[in-house]
Formats: C-alpha cells, sequence, structure tokens
C-alpha cells in the first residue's frame, strides 16, 4: 500500500480537466457507481464520505472530506480530504492519497468543464465572488479552456479580494463591488454562504454561472430569482436536491426539482445543452466521488510516495 | 498523521469486549451518528463504507472494508479494511490503522457481548458452524464471558473443522457432522451461506443462536423457521433488514420487520431480554461503524506507528 502526498505539485491541470469531463460523461452513461455522499455532524463541521467506483478507469475507492469553517482561525484548512483507492479484482487498499488540494483542484476542473460546454462566449469577463483556495482552482481551470480577458473579484473582507488580484500575473485582475462582478460573461461563486450573495438583476442575459460554494444543506449563493430565470445544471440529481445551490428553494417550494434543465454530464455527451446565447446557464456543483478518482488516477504517477505494510 | 500496523498483537480482548459493549449501549440511548453502511459492487466482491461518530469516546472515522471470497486463492484475506479516525474538533485525518485483523475481532467481541446477555447458562457446550477466522474470533470473545466445557465445530470441508478443533488447547474441541454441533447450548455460525445450513429441528430450546456470516442481501445461514420460533435480536435495524441473518426472510415476506424483538443494545442498557431459560434467542450481527470506532480507540494504544505527513 503506497501513501501519496504532494501530489498536486507537478500535476498537468489541462489533463485533469479532461479526466473529469470524461467521468461526468460516464455519469451520464450510468456506468459509474456513485451512492450520494454521507454526511456525518461534528461539534464544529463536517465530514463526508464518498464511494464510487469508475470502470472506465478500473478504478474503487472513497474519499473522506472534512468541512470545519473555524479552521483558519487554527492554522488549518477548512477542507481536508484523503482518498483509499483499492484494488478492483481484490478489495486490497492500495493506495491513500492526500487529497486535500486535489479536492480543489478536481472542484476547479469541474467548473472548467462547465464553462467550456455553457459558456456561450469563447472570450470572457470571469467574476469571482469569493476570493479563497476554490476561486483560484476555478480560475487556473477555467483559464485552460477559455480566453479570460478580464478578472473582476469582490469578497466579503475586500483585502482579500484585492490580495487575490494582486497575485493574479497572468491576466488584468481587480477587486471591485459586489454588483460590479456580477457584471461578467462568466460569475463563479465560492462562498460558504447561507443566504443568497448575488441578486438577479446584477446578472446579465446569457452569463454562465458556476455556483461552487453550496455544497451542504442550508447553503445558498444565488437569488432563487436567477434559478428560475436561468437553466439549471446539476452534478448529481440527487446531491445537488439534498445539499447543492437547489437545496434551500426546493425545500423553501419557490423551486423543484422537476425545474432542473439536466446534468453537466448530460452536457457533455450532447443530450442537453443551453437553448440560445441570451439564457443565463448555471452549474451547480456539489461535487461528485468520481471526481476524486478520475483525479487520484492521474495524481498516482506524481508526488511523493511512501510505502506502507499491507495487509 | 500516523499509520497504525500490527495492532492486534498487543490487544486486550476482555476490554474489547467492554467498549463494544459500551457502543452497544451508545447506540441504544441514541447518543451516536451512524449512517447505514454503504455498499459498492465490485466484478469479483464489493466493499463497504462505514462512517460514524461516537461521541462517548469524541471518536469520529470511517471504516472502509471489502468482502471478496475468491481472495483466498490469491494467497490474500477475503476481508480487508482500513479505518481512518478524524479529530472530531477539525476533521483533521490523524490517524489509519490496518483494521483487517480489529474486524475479525470486534466482530467477535459483539458475539461475545450477546452471548453474556442473551445465554441463559453460563457454562455452555459452544457450538460453531463455519471454521474459518471469525469463529475464531467469536471462540476467543466468548471465552472470556462464559465457561466453555466443550464445541463441537463443523465446516463444510471437514478438514477445516478438524484443523480448527485441533488447534484448541485450552478446550476440549473436536470436530463433529453438522446436526451435531448444533445440538448446543451456545450456536455460533459464521458461514458465507446464501441458503439456509442451521434446519430449525437441530437446534433445542434455550440455545442462543449468534448468526454472524449474513452481512449483505441474499445471505443467510438460519432456517427461517427459527426466526420464526425465537426471539430476534439486531444489532442495527435499518443494517439488518438490509443485510442481516433476516434480510432473506424478510424479502420472502416469511418474516416482517415488526418481529424482531430489539436491538443489542436495547438488551445491554436492559431496556429487553429474553423471556424464560427455555427460549431460544439469535443475535442477528451486520457489523456496525462503531463497534470500528470502539476498538480503533484500544487499537491505537498499541501496535506498529508510522508517521506520515499530513496535511
Amino acid at each position: 500500500m503506497q501513501y501519496f502526498t504532494d501530489t498536486e505539485e507537478y500535476i498537468d491541470l489541462k489533463e485533469v480537466n479532461r479526466a473529469i469531463e470524461t467521468a461526468f460523461a460516464d455519469h451520464a452513461r450510468g456506468v459509474v457507481q456513485m451512492p450520494p455522499k454521507v454526511y456525518i455532524t461534528l461539534p464544529e463541521g463536517d465530514f463526508r464520505t464518498m464511494p464510487a467506483y469508475l470502470p472506465s478507469l478500473s478504478l474503487a475507492g472513497v474519499k473522506v472530506v472534512n468541512v470545519h469553517p473555524g479552521n483558519p482561525a487554527k492554522d488549518l484548512p477548512s477542507v481536508m480530504a484523503l482518498t483509499i483507492i483499492l484494488d478492483i479484482a481484490t478489495g486490497t487498499p492500495v493506495a491513500i492519497l492526500n487529497a486535500t488540494k486535489l479536492t480543489d483542484i478536481r472542484t476547479g476542473a469541474a467548473g472548467a468543464v462547465a464553462a467550456k460546454y455553457l459558456s456561450p462566449k469563447k472570450e470572457i469577463v470571469l467574476g469571482l465572488i469569493g476570493a479563497g483556495r476554490q476561486a483560484e482552482a476555478q480560475y487556473r481551470a477555467i483559464s485552460l479552456e477559455l480566453d479570460i480577458y478580464e478578472i473582476k473579484c469582490w469578497s466579503r473582507n475586500s483585502l482579500h479580494a484585492e490580495k487575490f488580484a494582486h497575485a493574479i500575473t497572468e491576466h488584468d485582475a481587480h477587486s471591485v463591488p459586489l454588483e460590479k462582478a456580477c457584471d461578467c460573461d462568466l460569475l463563479v461563486t465560492t462562498t460558504p454562504s447561507r443566504t443568497p450573495v448575488v441578486r438577479s438583476e446584477w446578472v446579465q442575459e446569457g452569463t454562465h454561472i458556476n455556483a461552487i460554494g453550496a455544497d451542504a444543506p442550508g447553503k445558498q449563493e444565488l437569488d432563487p430569482l436567477l434559478l428560475k430565470r436561468g437553466m439549471v445544471f446539476v452534478d448529481d440529481m440527487s446531491q445537488a436536491v439534498h445539499s447543492g445551490e437547489v437545496n434551500v428553494p426546493i425545500n423553501c417550494g419557490i423551486f423543484t426539482p422537476e425545474e432542473i434543465a439536466g446534468t453537466l454530464g448530460e452536457v457533455v455527451i450532447g443530450m442537453k445543452k443551453r437553448k440560445n446565447a441570451d439564457q443565463i446557464t448555471i452549474f451547480d456543483s456539489t461535487g461528485l466521488a468520481i471526481q476524486d478518482l478520475a483525479i487520484a488516477a492521474i495524481a498516482m504517477r506524481n508526488g511523493r510516495v511512501i510505502n506502507l505494510p499491507f495487509p
């Protein structure tokens, strides 16, 4: 059994985007096993268990990932993860991956795949709501799929947004007021908000939105009117209804699961698409265990390996 | 983060019995979090993901365990397991345990707790149906709770039963025909059977049965008439209905969930008990994630430790 650490250092983000795209296609074709993630509530956060089997990569395993919003005050990441990989022929655990940064990257890659297929423009102004690790992962992955000519960034703490924009050297990036950040071609929300941050009237027709932050019951970032105006694509129907951007509006009766236009996988395989260039489209990402397997396959070729005795 | 291996070498089995007993009591009091285990089917077996939080031990984590019946032909155990332990305050993964042998031991301990509370006799003839690793674990754990004055062992392969009996030096043990093994005070079944092995007419009144083998849909070891004759206690209601000894009879309409007398935890805390000494009682074990946490707490004090970088 091998423990893989620092796996992100040599990873090819373009290769990750393609692997995630393929995983979504497999999901739409129904050739994966992936029960909904299971939540355990802890005193100051939670952890989620995400098992899956991806036959196209002959890969099976489980990611275990926590969310503890108070961790940064303790100098720890809010989100940390391990992935266990099993040999599909014998069930033997063959690898354990430090999957903390891989989680950021594979979530960014899902956003990039959504942007590739759902953004009507290929040259974009990118609006970022939230300026943390996931904002950066989305930006890096999307920049490999679309041409970015401006980045407008907003964070509740404007110093964070300024620092984020300042760190970007490859593109024209700056910190802007919230409403201005929403005036863009591709809007990415990565906050842990439990009340809508983005108001519908701030978003122009034709915008594609990656709604990334909502990944647990009670979380939401978008004005529910945006969901009604736009076409909503989810990563997985049952996970999204349970814990995605749509979860609060569905529980309030403002939105129904029947109004969901389809899954990102269905978009990738051509079953579904945006109706016209003027429509708003929304990708509601909760994070899939098959994304963790797809990136694990790449990550196991990189990083530092420590051999462990097993069984 | 620490990786623990060889954790079973110095483990105190009596201490494990008590820890498992306490975990069952916590389960009955409703002070644990433990969603039903999640199954993923692989080409030649399956794996199960078992997350839980046991507040009384301040312990949270996940066991990942496979079942591959064809593994022994490849010189590998059928069942192998890893347990990940998270710090409950921050969600940080703090330990990974090689839990293969711990799984055997904690399952044996559940059988010992059931025997302690449900066997009407304290001096017993022990009947063992199946002569593998779990038969040994049951025997070792039960021998710490009850006085065994004879062991009758049967296996489909009589050489296995003879070898098993021969290896036991502390007690009078011998290989016997199937029907003879069922004529005992405490009967333990540990086979992977999908059709009943033990016929009702072979079992005398007052026998307590630990039905251990059935842990997946379609598995069963006991004549359903035994369930009708006796009082059935389960480890966890939803897991037992899904995959325990009762799963096939319930799916066939021979038995109903309402006929289950209670849980082992309810027996431990005194809410439920056998009605009289002449009754047959059955403990239907599927294996609980809280058992894995309870034994992990002990195992982390033993064994060899390898320090791993994280995060």
